[in-house]
């Protein structure tokens, strides 16, 4: 849709974020939901359950800046907000540990978008095509091989031992692959997470997805001017970048 | 041609030694070697630079210890191990600075064994497989790019910010994968790096590389009895896992 005169030519990686702009967490966690808890509503949980992410993930960084822990994979993360859902669901009585434990773990079985596999498969071909999420490595790596997605390699916050927006991580992706930071482009339907990136030298591509949220609850995904590329989806990426 | 008797019912995840195992070091480095500097005898020149990696990894593995260092990339010890041949050689005026660098990531475009990615792709359809190498993340990934080499997830000393056969790495994978050290194997040529993981409760696989010092040179591959399995290459590895 945009980004006709980025110039390509010295681009060498492609980051991605995963929740959202790959797979399709809601439908995957309100499918999930609605088989462990049937009556439950699984679009309003869903939305529970990622609600508690961002708070979740901002205690630990508070944690970890005080001193007081160290970092903590997702799974876990996961785990305690399911918890908290339940019980605000009034559901804490439904599910014994093991039953908690295996839907918490639904994150790593989430539904790529339709056109993630084919798009990331295209980029592969001139890109190293990686992840860059605060997703753990074997949530991220049993995702992948669940849904297909073809990354050359997993990087998670787990590997900078930093999340996102931590520039450490961004950053890491460069390190890594012995590239400049603007030879790096990090993919998103986020801008926050792209304009963190971009903080950082990195260039970004903003894919759309209305969904991410639920069809009765479509986002905006208007164009922000300082990405240097917008994407219906990752097909539409590979389109913008020639391959 | 062992193994009959194991049971692999409760496995998850073979992590893979990867110079010499999987891909055939000798020959790559000594193409490379031969291709940058005309006249050279290659095969000599890879043994020699091969023969650098324990004494630099250990010199690395002291200044740790003492206080005195952090985790160095394989990729920089590759260059500062060649700059030693080099001299040894009576070549250091035959490469410039960027002729050495380049050179020295020959290591990221090593030829992969001819059944390796055969029995990768079997393995793969029943376990989650991986790297578990001293080798860098941007080394191992650029090199399983170019061979085609299809793991799940690329794991490293650099993620573990520990070499092998430190104990970390070995439990490093279990822990990235939510398994047991017994639900893991390390597939490996060489029996010093499957002892260690042994010590840490993995599963092991020995994998005959009798050609790994080149044709010249026949390695021992007898049979040790503390492996889990004996295979004369990956494909049969995978016959011996009902892959």
């Amino acid at each position: 849709m945009s980004g006709v005169d980025f110039d390509a030519s010295d681009l060498k990686v492609i980051a991605f974020d995963v929740f959202g702009t790959v797979v399709d967490w809601h439908s995957g966690i309100a499918a999930e939901a609605e088989s462990a808890l049937p009556g439950v509503d699984g679009a309003a949980f869903a939305l529970a359950w990622r609600a508690g992410y961002q708070p979740a993930m901002k205690a630990v960084m508070e944690r970890i800046a005080a001193g007081e822990g160290g970092f903590t994979l997702l799974d876990e993360l996961h785990l305690s907000m399911l918890e908290q859902v339940l019980h605000d669901f009034s559901l804490a009585d439904r599910l014994d540990a093991a039953a908690k434990r295996d839907l918490s773990r639904a994150w790593h079985r989430l539904p790529a978008w339709p056109d993630s596999v084919a798009g990331l498969t295209r980029l592969k071909k001139k890109f190293t095509i990686c992840t860059l999420s605060n997703g753990n490595i074997g949530l991220l790596t049993e995702m992948a091989k669940r849904a297909g997605l073809p990354w050359d390699c997993v990087l998670s916050a787990e590997v900078f031992k930093a999340y996102k927006p931590d520039p450490r991580t961004y950053l890491g992706v460069a390190g890594v692959f012995d590239a400049t930071p603007g030879q790096v482009m990090l993919a998103a339907a986020h801008h926050d997470d792209l304009a963190a990136a971009r903080t950082c030298g990195l260039k970004t591509a903003y894919i759309e997805r209305p969904h991410e949220f639920g069809r009765a609850r479509p986002k905006d995904v208007s164009p922000q001017p300082d990405n240097n590329l917008h994407a219906r989806d990752i097909n539409e990426l590979a389109d913008l970048l020639g391959c």
